[in-house]
């Protein structure tokens, strides 16, 4: 698999844009828990996820987490480069959920091509798109439903991701993505486990009755 | 005021397009409480605002409201024409908040003008990341800071747009901005008032400690 066939709108470059982009692009191999992003430091570039899991998130003053949306093979996020446009005016945390290999294009590069490229900009726009359709679910959520139909819709999503009812996964982690604390996820978790719901040992979480867990989301 | 001198990108169109937009440009002046859009009707286009001030907020399926964001003069809203882009997957509504005099482009002309010109892709963009920026302070708002301190910010903001200390504004409508509901607005408004921040009577809020006010919100 090569950035040519990855990158969606590569055939509608011209050839000193191709090769503009082969020249300055960088490829990383990043371990599970790396910082690729982060708004303290520099405007690291557009990430175009090759293979992998990525997690973008917001932290608080105090150091609280909360998921805003995760990239997976072939996602691009545009906010680890927010300097190429002048609009974007909030921090995002990206970091490796798996081991990752990725492809980071300069910020300077991507604006220079996006500035002259009416495809490039609209590519831009609809992932810009699809990032507002992520943020817009995830203030449904925290608004208008409850932490246990939260935690319920969470760990669905996961089993998706991991294919397998046994998650690896500890409370504190679920606490980051959900915007929450560990002894509150502890405890809907132990509630979830008297329902019959789920089963839980250490550092696992074994979902028992999938059927519950979806009529709770719903 | 013309449409030429307003939208922001007029001069970076060639004749033809800029023919195509004031053809079929829709001038409208609405009442204050007008609903311009709203998820359940036609894809209305995008709205420039010529003077007045719009609301842009979400709904529950319980009918419970959230303010994501507020128009001025010269502002657009693309959300109200958001089959621009097919990755937009939400809804919102636009309510005029006072009367208001605005034009509507058409979304089929914007996108086929946005499609060839990577000028007016770009300043698309840049207004989707204003609202991203606009409704990721929102989440962090409702994620981590407690109602009074939303409460005092949202106090003077409209101190700041009304240009006054004295608001005509009832709970109800400050309960529909913050998401949250009348009595407790009700009974945070009574707090404030012991505390001798405000002066509350029938439909009128009066700002006596506007100091306090801010402290409240750093």
């Amino acid at each position: 698999m090569t950035f040519e066939t990855t990158f969606p709108v590569w055939n509608k470059l011209n050839s000193s844009q191709q090769s503009k982009l082969l020249n300055t692009l960088i490829t990383q191999k990043v371990e599970k828990g790396a910082i690729i992003h982060s708004g303290t430091m520099n405007c690291t570039g557009l990430i175009l996820v090759k293979s992998g899991q990525l997690r973008a998130y917001m932290i608080s003053e105090e150091g609280r987490e909360i998921t805003l949306y995760r990239l997976f093979d072939y996602d691009m996020c545009l906010f680890s480069g927010y300097c190429i446009m002048r609009s974007i005016e909030f921090e995002v945390i990206v970091e490796a959920e798996k081991e990752t290999e990725l492809w980071v294009i300069p910020s300077e590069i991507y604006k220079s091509i996006m500035d002259e490229s009416a495809d490039v900009a609209n590519f831009t726009n609809e992932i810009m798109g699809t990032r507002f359709t992520d943020v817009m679910w995830l203030i449904e959520q925290i608004m208008w439903k409850s932490l246990d139909k939260r935690l319920a819709a969470f760990l669905i999503e996961e089993t998706k991701i991991e294919e397998s009812n046994k998650l690896k996964i500890t409370h504190e982690t679920i606490a980051n993505h959900l915007g929450s604390h560990r002894e509150v996820i502890t405890r809907m978790l132990r509630h979830f486990q008297n329902e019959g719901i789920v089963k839980l040992s250490r550092g696992l979480i074994e979902i028992v009755d999938e059927d519950e867990l979806y009529s709770l989301v719903d």
